[in-house]
C-alpha cells in the first residue's frame, strides 16, 4: 500500500511538473532516461534524480520553483553536467532543472562591453559570436566547448588565461536570480566598479547552486588583444621549471597563461588525442602565453626566456602560427581526459598554494604518490598557484578507488598546510564538503551556512553540497528540527 | 531622578569600557572631545558619539564589542573619518571604536605579493613602504594621504587608477573580522582567485561597517609598472572630451587613469592650491595615464593622440617629468576641495553610467543646474564611467543646502535612469539610503538586509546605514519588533 501510495504520489507530481514547461520532450521521468543524470564531471557518487525538465524562460522556471516548494521537493539546477565535484549530483532524489534550451545569446553591446546571456548558453559561443568584431569573453575553463555560463557562474569557474584575466566572477556584470521561493530578482547589471549594497553578485557566483537558480547573465566582453605570442619551455628538472614560473611572477611580467605539466602528464598527453611531441625524458613543460600591445609582445618573451635560460632550460619554442598555438592548447586542455589513455581511471584534484612554496608542495605530493603506490599526475596553472593532481587508478582493484579519493584529500592537505586552500576553480561540491575542515573553523563554516538559510531557509535548493553538514536533505531538515 | 540614573548609567558604561582599552587617552567621553567625532567626510549629518574608544589589538576591539553587545550599546568602527557617505557618523549615540591606533604594517611578503596590514594603516603609507623594492598598492583614492585601509575595505574605495586596476576589492586577499557578537574569524588570506564556500570576503568588502568590524587585512601589492606617461588634453566643446572618453576605451587600450574636468571644476581647481595653468576658457580636460611595459607606451599614447584630434583637441601635452606628473595629480585629486575657492558650500555626489552615455547625461545634469540655480561642477573617472558631480550652494542662504541635496539626489536619478547606479565608490552611507530605491527593488533590499541580519541580529553595530529603513536603531528594534 504505502508503494503504491509513494508511485501514485510521485505520478501526480510528474503531471504537475510537465505541465509547467512547454515544448516538446520538456520532462524526463523515466528511469532509462535518468540514468544520464545520476552524475556530473564528478562520477565517483551516483545519485537519480525523481525528473529532470527544460524550461524555456525564468517564469517556467519560477513555477517549477515555486511548485517544488510548495511540495517539498528536494530541486537543483543543472547546466551541460561537465561539473568536476559534483555540484549538480541529485543527492536527494531531487528535481532537476536543466537549463540546457535557455541558451540565447541575447544582447551584444560592444560600446559597453557586455553581452547578456541565458544560463545554457556554451561558454565558448560567446567567444565565436563576438571574434569577427575583434571581442572575446576570458574566462576560458578547458571544458568550455560544452560548459555553459550558468554553470561556469555557480562554480565561478577560471581557466589558463584566468592568471592575467581573473575568474569567472571577474566578469560577471549582473544576474537574474530565481530565489528558492520562486521570486525572480535582478542584481547587478550595470557594470560598474563598485555595487551599492552588499556584493550579491559576488555571494551568488560561486555559490554552487545552493541559493538561487541563474536565469540571465550580464557578462563582460574584453577587446582581442593586438598580439599574444606563446612559447614552450623544456626542462630536465621539474624544480628548475618551478623556479622559472616564480622568477617569471616576480620579474613584473603577468603572462596570459602559464601553464606547467610533469612528466606523468606529459605521457598522458602525448599517448591521448592531441600529442605535440613533448619529449619524454623531460620533467617539466611550461606553456607560456603572453598578450597585449604588440610592441611590448617582444620584450616579454625576451624576458622570460632569460628567465628560462637561466634555470637551464632545455628548449624553447615559439609558436610558428595560430594552427601551431591551437594544437599546443589542444594538448593542454584535454589533458585531464588524456589521462584515459595510460589508466583505467583518476581522480583530479583542485588545491591552491602561494606561488614560492610550489617546489616543496610539487616534492610533499610525490611522497603521497610513493606511499599510496598510485602515479600522480601533475597539470597546473602553475602562474596562479592552482594546482591540478590527477591521481591515477583502477577501480576495479579493491579498495584502489578509496585509496585515490584519500590520496586526493591529502594532496588538498599540504595545499592546506602551506597556506593555500581546497579549491582553485572547480568547487566543493559533494567532493571536498569534508575538506572545508581543513581551511574553515565552525564558526567560519556557520556564518556561511546561516547566509545560506537566508536565501534557502527550507534546504530544498541543492540539499548536502559545500559544507561539511549532513549530506541528505532529510537528515539536514531533522537535525535543523531537533536544534529549534 | 530618571535623568540622574541614566547620567549614572553612562558613567558605569564608560568606566567600563576604559578597562577594555590599554595605553594613555584609550577613550574619550566628554562633550568638548566628542565634538570631533559628530560627522565624517559628509558633514551636512551630525551626532555626538556616547564615546570615542582606541583599542591597540583585536582582543580589545572584541572585548569592547561584547561588552557593548551585552549592555545593548550601539557602537560603530571608525577609521580617518574620511568618508563622503556618513558611514562613520554616530547616528545612535553609537560607542566609536576608532581604530586609528592598530596602524601597524605587519608583514610584507614580496614574493607573494601580499601585504598585512592593521585597519588604521593609512592608504598612502603602503605604497610608500614598499615602493624602494618595485612595489605598490593600487587602489588610490583621492583622500589616500589620510584615509586608512581599513576604512577603504568598509566603503570599497575606488580611486583614479580603478579603471585598470580595479576598486579595493579586487587588492583584498583576506580579512580578519570581529563579528557583531565578538567573536573573531578570519575569511580568505591565501591569495587564491576562487574561495571555497561563499565569497564573504567580497560580502564584507564594502558593507559599510554594518557586518562586522574589520581588524586585519591581507592586500595584493603589484609590481611598479616599468614604465608610465601622463596626458593632458584640453577640448573646447565637452562633446568632444566625452567622445574621445568613448573611443580612446573603444579602441582597445586600458589606460592607468582616465580623468575629466569641466569649465567649473576647472574654475575651481585653477583657484586653489596646486594651480597647473589649464586654460580657463575650454569646457574640458581630460587626464590620461598609461602604464606597463616601456616598449608598448608609446604606442598606447600615439593611439590616444590619434583620438583626441578626430575629436577636435585644442592642445595636448605630455609630463616632462615625474614633478610635473605629481603636480597634475595633486591638482586633480585635491579637486573636490578645491570646490571651497569659488563657493562657501559644496556637495560631492558619485553616481555611475555607462560611458556611453556620458554626453546625455552632462547635458541632463547641466539642465537640473539650471532649473536649481546652483552650479554643479563636474570632476570625474571618464573611463569607468564613475561622475562626481559638486553641487555649489551656500549653506547661509535659507532652504540652500535643501536645494543642493535635491539637486544631487537628482542628479543620481538620471545615473540610475539611463542603467548606471547610485554610488561608484563612495559608499550608500546616511546620504543616499533613500536613493537606494533608484535601483533596488523592495525583495531586492531585503535579500540584503535579512543578510545583514545574520551577522548583526540585535542591530547594534552601525544601525540606520546603508538602506531605506528608519533611522534610528530603536526606530528599527520597535519595527523588527512589531513584525515578530
Amino acid at each position: 500500500m504505502m508503494v503504491r501510495n509513494k508511485v501514485k504520489t510521485n505520478d501526480i507530481h510528474i503531471i504537475n511538473l510537465a505541465k509547467l514547461v512547454s515544448g516538446p520532450n520538456a520532462i524526463l521521468y523515466k528511469e532509462e532516461d535518468l540514468l544520464a543524470y545520476d552524475c556530473d564531471g564528478f562520477t565517483i557518487e551516483r545519485h537519480l534524480p525523481r525528473a529532470v525538465v527544460f524550461p524555456k524562460n525564468t517564469e517556467e522556471v519560477s513555477e517549477i520553483v515555486k511548485y517544488c516548494a510548495a511540495n517539498n521537493l528536494p530541486f537543483l539546477a543543472r547546466g551541460a553536467g561537465t561539473g568536476l565535484s559534483g555540484g549538480a549530483i541529485p543527492l536527494n532524489n531531487e528535481v532537476i532543472i536543466s537549463l540546457v534550451r535557455m541558451k540565447r545569446l541575447l544582447e551584444v553591446d560592444l560600446e559597453n562591453r557586455r553581452a547578456v546571456v541565458e544560463p545554457g548558453f556554451v561558454n565558448l559561443k560567446l567567444t565565436n559570436s563576438i571574434s569577427d568584431k575583434g571581442y572575446y569573453y576570458a574566462p576560458d575553463p578547458s571544458s568550455q566547448y560544452a560548459c555553459t555560463i550558468g554553470g561556469n557562474v555557480a562554480e565561478n569557474a577560471g581557466g589558463a588565461h584566468c592568471l592575467k584575466y581573473g575568474v569567472t566572477t571577474n566578469h560577471i556584470l549582473g544576474l537574474e536570480v530565481v530565489l528558492p521561493n520562486g521570486e525572480i530578482i535582478e542584481i547587478g547589471g550595470n557594470g560598474i566598479p563598485d555595487t551599492p549594497g552588499y556584493d550579491l553578485l559576488g555571494l551568488l557566483t560561486g555559490s554552487e547552486g545552493t541559493l538561487g537558480i541563474v536565469t540571465k547573465i550580464t557578462v563582460r566582453i574584453l577587446k582581442n588583444p593586438e598580439a599574444k605570442q606563446t612559447v614552450l619551455a623544456y626542462f630536465d628538472k621539474i624544480e628548475d621549471g618551478s623556479q622559472a614560473v616564480s622568477d617569471i611572477i616576480s620579474s613584473g611580467i603577468v603572462p596570459a597563461a602559464l601553464e606547467m605539466m610533469d612528466k606523468t602528464a606529459i605521457e598522458g598527453v602525448e599517448a591521448a588525442a592531441f600529442p605535440v611531441g613533448h619529449p619524454k625524458d623531460i620533467e617539466a613543460v611550461l606553456l607560456i602565453e603572453v598578450d597585449g600591445i604588440a610592441a611590448g609582445i617582444d620584450g616579454q618573451i625576451e624576458l622570460i626566456l632569460d628567465v628560462c635560460r637561466k634555470y637551464n632550460v632545455r628548449e624553447v619554442k615559439a609558436a610558428r602560427d595560430e594552427a601551431e598555438r591551437g594544437r599546443w592548447w589542444a594538448n593542454r586542455k584535454t589533458g585531464f581526459g588524456a589521462m584515459g589513455a595510460i589508466s583505467p581511471d583518476y581522480l583530479v584534484q583542485d588545491g591552491v598554494i602561494p606561488r614560492s612554496r610550489l617546489p616543496e608542495v610539487l616534492t610533499r605530493i610525490n611522497k603521497i604518490s610513493e606511499e599510496s603506490g598510485l602515479r600522480i599526475a601533475n597539470i597546473f596553472h602553475a602562474g596562479d598557484g592552482n594546482l591540478h593532481p590527477l591521481v591515477l587508478f583502477d577501480s576495479r582493484i579493491p579498495g584502489e578507488t578509496e585509496k585515490a579519493i584519500q590520496a586526493g584529500s591529502a594532496c588538498l592537505k599540504v595545499c592546506a598546510d602551506v597556506g593555500g586552500s581546497i579549491t582553485g576553480e572547480h568547487g566543493v561540491g559533494i567532493e571536498k564538503k569534508e575538506e572545508m575542515r581543513f581551511v574553515f573553523k565552525d564558526e567560519e563554516i556557520k556564518a556561511q551556512t546561516d547566509i545560506r538559510d537566508v536565501f534557502n531557509p527550507d534546504y530544498l535548493l541543492n540539499a548536502g553540497k559545500l559544507f561539511p553538514t549532513p549530506g541528505r536533505c532529510a537528515e539536514v531538515k531533522r537535525e535543523m528540527a531537533s536544534k529549534r
